[in-house]
């Protein structure tokens, strides 16, 4: 239940602002995505996510740069951000965009349970760095242990973050 | 279960073909995705998902022609093939995609339960009509009555049509 009203919470606060809202998700795999259109009525709010599981499908779809993928790795505040930026410009009718990346494992080799998020929110002109009206970021450490649980954790960790950004930044 | 079931089926076959898939989901809103992440090594088979929830989505990102979303709709068979020759085209490193999209309802105004399901296979030089290996649809009436309940089913449609799909043609 406590999935469900998160979901229904960002929903009622892009209804609130008539906004539209766009994805990209890595370790989530498309659940975040899933969550949200369980809420009726949400095609009016939710323009979709790329789920960008590869490295590879970061490069082709989200044009993330090599470059910050080879300085920062596939999961990082940085990739993520890259990842929010882009798919925000890929997205002429979204006005905010929430990206997440992270390693799911359990026993990751490193960083085991680390998961970033990042929220962009459109200016009033195309998205280029000043133009950004807002965008905060956070990292996170997973608790939970199995991976359905941590994929579970993750989605609803970037859901609630992206309820509160809205809530603050309307 | 059962769904599980599904999505580890389908990864054994991705598995065994040493195949690479890549998704373009519209009414199922990424939980197939989400359902095939759910399993251990899957990134070294599946490139990611497509969730391409609102027409315009499908333009942007998929390149999907006006005519088709206007002669068609965006709730087709023909939509449903554009979109998985599309996801193909745009991700070099996929050897399949599967599509889907639907009424998904309950009480959608046309067709309501009707869900459409496509999966391409890649030939040898780049998608073209000629040079796809093998392409095959299923149209399907969804039997669940509420939303979430018609989303797994949906889901679970295009897995298990999937997995057939592979079978046959290895």
């Amino acid at each position: 239940m406590v999935v469900e009203t998160l979901a229904e919470q960002v929903a009622g606060q892009l209804r609130r602002q008539n906004k539209f809202l766009v994805l990209a998700e890595s370790c989530t795999g498309g659940m975040v995505a899933s969550m949200l259109t369980g809420v009726p009525g949400i095609s009016q709010h939710f323009c979709g996510s790329a789920v960008v599981y590869r490295e590879t499908t970061k490069q082709h779809w989200l044009h993330v740069a090599a470059a910050t993928l080879e300085q920062y790795s596939a999961e990082s505040p940085e990739t993520t951000r890259e990842l929010a930026r882009q798919v925000l410009a890929q997205t002429p009718e979204a006005h905010v965009a929430a990206a997440i990346t992270g390693h799911l494992g359990p026993d990751a080799p490193i960083h085991d349970g680390a998961v970033y998020c990042c929220v962009a929110q459109r200016g009033i002109r195309a998205v280029t760095d000043s133009d950004l009206a807002h965008e905060s970021s956070l990292d996170f450490q997973l608790v939970s242990r199995s991976r359905i649980e941590r994929q579970v954790e993750a989605a609803r960790t970037l859901l609630s973050f992206l309820n509160q950004t809205l809530a603050d930044n309307p």
